[in-house]
């Protein structure tokens, strides 16, 4: 393949942007650990283990010039992303290394409910919250991503306050099933990105249908990814961002690295 | 944060240009699986498992509309990141949590030894190879990525031709001790990205120093990346790396994701 040289071209100029400060790249991530949150589900049902590391060597008789780990865990734990497998309205759908990169780079959006969530932490997105921000800032973007701001990031390290469960169902904050049904079936976005520990409101198993997000979602074959953080950092348009889980093959889902590139001026 | 709209920034006209098919994503990610290579050490050193997956629920009794994996793997399974730590001689470096995203996002060359490893498995790189590259394409790029093609990854569906050890000593290509150590300590790049899996020669173990590409890169604070695929439809400059490790505190390395993007025209 040849050079590409044209020092015009929108990568050569992205490159530029990002040496020269005028573009900055800002980490989602939540950093992955043994106390990274992981989703509860009630008895009888299985639950999943976060994250375990095992040290395999430490300069020593089991490797002197090399230290490594082995890992446990959960493809769901901390920062991830959900395929649409993951879900019975979504059997059929893409397996995470199924999932076309074009879907996972695009344009970003985010609507901020930090102050209604502060309010009431069962706050649950309405189609009229969306409708709002597109009046100001214009229609969710054709194969974009809807990052939901609601502040939760802060509550991450306290596993208790984040899962925010001691009444014994869980009071977090998340979106309408109108809303959820709406924005799968009618809008052009592919993905919508939360800072809780699940894309559904801790009070969705009861709702109709049980975990709308989960539900509606997956089942048009779209994504969800969790537990981000700093999207106080994205501003509410023009932001590109990278959602990069692992190419598991037949995994429901993968813990993933995801970041936002982001003009500065 | 107020709305950026400027329709000439760098990240618009990058979006417009991934909607058009101007620049195009390349996944030089290998798919991950139970049959994902893994580094061999020898007895009596501790050696680590590729990936092991066990299904938690299957939209069953242990959980009605979901399905979900439990993983099992070492840090170092498939396409993954070496993080400094990773070597003796990079103690008090990066864990991957701590590698700066802006060091895992820059410009990418590509060196294609490929027609010479298809005479000798053992090809290392020299630094006139890399010379010569310069000579065509320019200087290596400031923080950027050296990915060095050996056509390796077309071995990868048959474990034993990719680890190409049935002598009982690995027969793969690698880089050159004095070009590796020119690399770290001579050059701007951070980062080095191979097709085999590790970044070393499979006789490097008895290279002095041994394993020069881990010894040289890690203990300059510099990155590896193994296993990588469709370098052929990477050009030789012009293109712009996303190396996507997970945020894993402490982890000594990690699978990554990792994606070109590329001019079409």
């Amino acid at each position: 393949m040849p050079a590409v040289t044209d020092p015009s071209d929108a990568v050569s100029n992205l490159l530029a942007d990002l040496a020269s400060g005028k573009v900055e790249i800002v980490d989602l991530t939540q950093p992955l650990s043994e106390s990274s949150p992981v989703m509860r589900v009630p008895e009888p049902f299985v639950n999943a283990i976060g994250l375990k590391m095992t040290e395999l060597s430490h300069f020593d008789e089991r490797g002197p010039r090399w230290r490594w780990n082995h890992l446990e865990l959960s493809e769901h734990v901390g920062t991830h992303l959900d395929a649409p497998m993951h879900w019975i309205s979504g059997q059929g759908g893409d397996d995470v290394a199924s999932v076309p990169l074009p879907r996972l780079v695009g344009p970003a959006v985010v609507i901020d409910r930090t102050a209604q969530v502060e309010e009431n932490p069962d706050y649950l997105l309405t189609i009229e919250d969306v409708r709002e921000f597109e009046a100001a800032h214009g229609a969710l973007p054709e194969g974009g991503w809807l990052l939901y701001r609601t502040g939760w990031d802060s509550r991450v390290h306290d596993v208790g306050a984040f899962l925010n469960n001691a009444s014994g169902s869980a009071r977090t904050p998340g979106i309408a099933p109108e809303c959820a049904k709406w924005l799968a079936q009618e809008t052009g976005i592919v993905g919508i990105g939360v800072q809780t520990v699940g894309t559904d409101a801790g009070a969705s198993p009861t709702f109709d249908p049980p975990t709308p997000v989960h539900y509606y979602m997956h089942g048009a074959n779209k994504y969800g990814v969790t537990q981000l953080t700093n999207l106080d950092k994205v501003p509410p348009t023009g932001a590109l961002i990278v959602v990069a889980p692992l190419r598991l093959v037949g995994g429901t889902g993968s813990p993933a690295r995801v970041m936002a590139f982001v003009p500065t001026k």
